[in-house]
């Protein structure tokens, strides 16, 4: 059995639970919040935080990888079946390229716009950054551009086939539009490969999650949006 | 042949140059400054950027790998020698947390300190942003410390081997060292685990880069330092 130490809205921690749902693993979650993270991360090493994987079999749990790229590569190693990345190896690049293009661009949304929203629920007396939340809506359209050139072109944001770059993707996205951040009518080629997404099980599981104290936008799980 | 867009300062183009290195890889290389990319770079796909390595043979160039991810996975897959993950899944999980780790925590030193002081050699006139190069000073000694408790009780900095996790933090490090950033006295352990990177003759080939019109600082391409 493995257990994950993720938190809800985190964009990494949904693509670890989204990569691990593709895989159909049997997984238990353990909340891990980022501004107070579980006491078994915090000793994982230097540096470490959630998403971690660890495997409960046996006397104390063993850490299997910690953060996305040590998850989802040994899980695609370790688990044949349901492909995270494509067999052929220039596939496999372009789908890792736009995996780290999502993460290192989405970073600067997360920080800000989203890190935004949930200092709001969580310190409720808290008056809005809105400098903060016009960095994020800014940044977040930007991005919005390149994925919907992306989504005309292509069945899945990194080719011919799902891979982990539509899950880091949907990972980001699904968090943001929690509270309503995404503009989908102004992409509308990406919303028609979100709602593609939002069909299948493992994003449905990840769709359910609610934050205590704060409803999702209307459309949020939505499979017509 | 092979061929990589890179800038000779961008940290993530260190890390592929050292990777293609240390593969004994033969390439050449053509600059492409971030902030204003090679045709090439630019045409490869929406959001992309150097590094890329692209492959010559042939009539035309073709588009092998885009980014850190995508180009180091991509010769571990394909050329054996010279292992840049360890063969052991749990050992290969913790060399792609601390790669991982280390690209995402560097990204805000990059950013502030190494943009400004790039930026003070290519605009020669204008003046210094000192609130940027004390931002990322105070980012790079946090990191410097995570960094050394590592060295201290590993040979390596993802474990018992050399790893990608060693290239990437080397990478940057020694970006941020061309200007005399890296407060080598305040990380002994880590000083010592540098000074055996800088003795490889992949990290020598880098070290020997010059930027027109700002000499490297002193120590920069010593062995001694």
């Amino acid at each position: 059995m493995k257990r994950l130490f993720h938190w809800l809205l985190d964009p990494h921690g949904r693509t670890a639970r989204l990569a691990l749902g593709e895989k159909a693993q049997s997984v238990d979650f353990v909340e891990s919040p980022p501004w107070s993270p579980h006491a078994e991360v915090s000793k994982a090493g230097p540096g470490a935080r959630g998403p971690m994987l660890i495997d409960t079999d046996g006397t104390a749990g063993r850490v299997v990888a910690v953060g996305t790229h040590a998850i989802v590569e040994h899980i695609e190693e370790t688990v044949r079946d349901a492909r995270l990345l494509p067999i052929n190896a220039l596939d496999r690049a372009e789908a890792r390229r736009l995996w780290q293009w999502t993460e290192e661009s989405m970073a600067e949304v997360t920080a800000s716009l989203l890190a935004e929203r949930v200092n709001q629920v969580i310190r409720r007396s808290r008056a809005p950054d809105s400098n903060a939340l016009r960095t994020g809506a800014h940044a977040l359209r930007g991005k919005l551009t390149v994925l919907n050139a992306l989504a005309e072109h292509r069945p899945w944001i990194g080719g011919r086939s799902l891979s982990v770059a539509d899950l880091s993707v949907a990972a980001h996205l699904s968090a943001f539009d929690y509270f309503g951040d995404v503009d989908w009518l102004s992409a509308p080629d990406l919303k028609t490969w979100y709602a593609k997404l939002k069909s299948r099980p493992a994003m449905r599981a990840v769709l359910a999650d609610r934050l205590d104290g704060a409803r999702p936008a209307a459309h949020y799980a939505d499979l017509d949006f």
